[in-house]
């Protein structure tokens, strides 16, 4: 039997058992399992629900420094980041706790009849239910926070949605041992976990599957939206995908601190070894600005990348970068020469050459590697920023003069971008009611919804609307006396009422 | 050159001259006129634009007696019904004007800094903007309030995206001169109309096209949809596609009324000669009903349907059902002889036979046609209900003493039913805070939106985040005084603040 085999990105070599792979007899029944324990995980009421995600946060805390251990040897991002990803891991299961207790997230409306207008209006009250039983595809680059407990499987268990993670290849040992402790805590079948490229794609084409969350390349994300959409009965499919993250160095700033900028811009790049879906890949700076990038990235040192097929697609496709002559290879940092390690790398292309060949200037490298477009006057980046392709983050420097240019600016950014970032950098995404991780195509499958964040369980409700319903038969939510005391919608007005 | 001609569905009698098919070339045009016009028209202070659909609406009412009067010679739906769906189709234009002047559809979110939080949160600010031109497909049934002015195009242009409308064949004339008006009140370029059904594919294809709104056949929504998500750029496709809207009579209500219940029954079957996405095309009652029903619909009258081809198809499609061997038609109407005239009908099926066979007894027949499917016990409902494909409404008739068995039929019905309608009939759909228009697939190609209703303007929105940005750099929604006064969430807590 074929297993999923964790590898030390250190030094290459296999760590733990491989994990068996799961054969679609097998995924069905995960599957079917889900669908069966929908109606009750659905129906429980939103307050025990909440102590459900708490009591899966506090047995992850509780096991931290096994589960550290073990993704540390997977992945080799290093026990403190992984400290502070599971943390981030179970605070953000908690806020989905939060989020639930506070109830709007169900959009309560309830509407008075009126028969006299047009059309009439019958009594009407309508919320958000969960959808059904979820498939979560769980990223590379967080083996916590975006993977088997993290942010698509917190939102859909607090949606009331179960679960079933396809665990990611590159950390089978820690999506094992993670699955292990959230399925000890959760009601029966609420979560399962499957394993293996097949057991994924049967998982998107399971009829118990309504809909799927995604985080991962744009190659393996269009593959399966094109699974979900092509469906009998299509189901959404949420995939955060391929992002460049465009950030624009205004001249004010470039004058003011070359190094203090470059130095940050650097530490953003290399952060995780450039595993970031919000990595600085392409810099709109002043030429004069260069010396002092080329200085940062030569001084920069880079690290093991979480598996062999990644090491060698960000070796291969700068390398490509760097033969096609349509950019100068500036500066490159240097790497440990243990394992599936790579060098920052820093390409430089003058705007008007960047705008003729956009698209090939825009494809993502995942790592630690950018695109420096030098440009004169940033009036000639307004025409240029609306044509990027689709992505996560915008980040605007402008000193303090600067601001009408910003303005300026940033409007162009906007239509392409998820989030606008001033003077800081995109790398570091908060979990609130204010943060939005998406954006256009190719940044996600679909610029509605985001995947951190309060609002990400909003992908996995849909509505339903009572009609003339009476009181006694309506969800709580609903009723007459709010009995949750939640902030509802009533004949147009917002309020707890 | 080919046109688009109208016909009278009383005589099949062509009305007016053909209108021109829209050509590529013009699509291309129509569609970046569009996008050029988006910037100022989604930059718009919302006032203005709220006042831009009152003017729409003003003038489309203004013409109301002209318009009515070359639907009714395309539709032969009658003048009260053109006229009240005329009224709909402005009040729900004026209804969105409220929507933006109340500013809570934008859902912004203020977050406050907070360092010490694992991870640390940034000052945030989000709230939603459109996504660009839209294209609407209009539909047959409705050529006022779901067509060319309709719940699809006054929710764009509400939420600030051009419009795009591929017009219905089967108001050609209606339609043009509705886009006139339309045209003539608001900016250049935010509204635009094609013709012919190569136009609406070349539309769904179009790289200036952000999203589509599609009302019609589960064959023709599907086929679009797939152009949409196979795009290189897949875009949401929000279809309301068929919908066979399940209504059960519990016993106590078939033995205290059987002929009230048949002749409301009847009523709205029959309304509109059954053209209506919420026609009540399945019901669920005790035998002892069947009689009532068969009386009812025996004295029942058609007329005329839209067009020749769904004349055609509701007489194949009954026809086909009525040889199928799995139903037997217990009762007919009449009809007039003239045109594209139609009978309704009722069929009977036994519950145990209706579950052996439901995926070929749901197929939605557009007409005045059902199948009752008679039962014994209404526990017997419940393991049937949740297999029933999407839809956009279902029905529960119960008794005062009849709300426990009413509460566990309405659940079964809940995860495939858009609307719960207790002691009512699905067609008639208000347009409010509370309503929601859609369902499963394949009621829907979306089940997480409505295309009726104010919520239906979230369709057309994508959020965008501003993190660490200056004020005076906000859109109005998020800047620190809420100069639009208008709700937002801050630091969690929904409120004007």
């Amino acid at each position: 039997m074929s297993g999923v085999q964790g590898y030390n990105p250190r030094t290459g070599e296999p760590v733990g058992e491989p994990v068996p792979e799961t054969s679609d007899r097998e995924v069905d029944a995960v599957a079917r399992a889900g669908e069966a324990a929908f109606p009750a995980w659905s129906a429980m009421p939103t307050a025990e629900r909440a102590a459900v995600l708490d009591a899966v946060a506090d047995a992850l805390d509780a096991s931290a420094e096994a589960l550290v251990e073990l993704a540390e040897a997977e992945t080799a991002l290093g026990v403190p980041r992984l400290t502070t990803e599971l943390k981030r891991t179970t605070n953000q299961l908690r806020l989905f706790g939060d989020v639930l207790r506070e109830g709007s997230y169900v959009e309560a409306a309830l509407d008075s009849a009126n028969p006299d207008i047009i059309p009439p209006r019958p009594v009407l009250r309508r919320m958000l239910r969960p959808l059904g039983t979820v498939g979560v595809f769980a990223a590379s680059n967080f083996p916590f926070a975006f993977s088997v407990a993290g942010g698509d499987t917190a939102s859909a268990l607090a949606a009331g949605c179960p679960v079933v993670v396809k665990a990611h290849p590159s950390h089978p040992g820690t999506s094992r041992e993670t699955a292990r402790i959230v399925a000890s805590v959760v009601p029966a079948g609420v979560f399962g976990i499957v394993h293996g490229q097949q057991a994924g794609v049967a998982l998107v084409k399971h009829p118990s599957i309504k809909a799927v969350g995604f985080t991962g390349s744009t190659a393996g994300g269009r593959a399966l939206f094109d699974i979900a959409s092509g469906r009998p009965d299509p189901i959404p499919f949420y995939g955060e995908l391929g992002s460049v993250n465009p950030t624009v160095v205004l001249p004010g700033v470039a004058t003011a601190r070359p190094e203090g900028i470059a130095a940050e811009f650097v530490g953003s790049l290399t952060l995780g070894v450039g595993q970031f879906c919000t990595n600085p890949g392409l810099l709109f700076a002043p030429k004069s600005l260069v010396p002092a990038l080329a200085d940062a990235v030569s001084s920069a040192v880079g690290g093991p990348m979480l598996n062999e097929r990644m090491s060698d697609a960000y070796r291969s496709g700068t390398e490509g970068l760097g033969a096609s002559g349509l950019v100068e290879l500036v500066a490159e940092g240097t790497a440990p020469s243990e394992g599936w390690s790579v060098e920052p790398k820093l390409y430089e292309v003058p705007l008007a050459a960047f705008a003729e060949n956009l698209e090939k200037l825009t494809e993502e490298h995942f790592g630690p590697a950018a695109v420096v477009v030098t440009y004169d006057d940033p009036a000639e980046l307004e025409p240029v920023l609306p044509r990027l392709p689709g992505t996560l983050t915008g980040t605007v420097h402008a000193a303090e003069a600067e601001h009408d240019v910003a303005g300026r600016v940033s409007e162009a950014l906007r239509p392409v971008v998820g989030r606008l970032i001033f003077n800081g950098w995109p790398t570091g995404v908060a979990v609130a009611w204010g943060m939005h991780h998406g954006g256009p195509w190719p940044a996600t499958t679909n610029p509605l919804h985001t995947s951190v964040g309060s609002t990400s369980i909003r992908r996995w409700l849909a509505p339903v609307t009572y009609q003339s319903w009476p009181d006694d038969l309506l969800p709580p939510e609903l009723r007459d006396d709010n009995p949750l005391g939640i902030p509802r919608r009533v004949d147009g007005v917002l309020g707890v009422h």
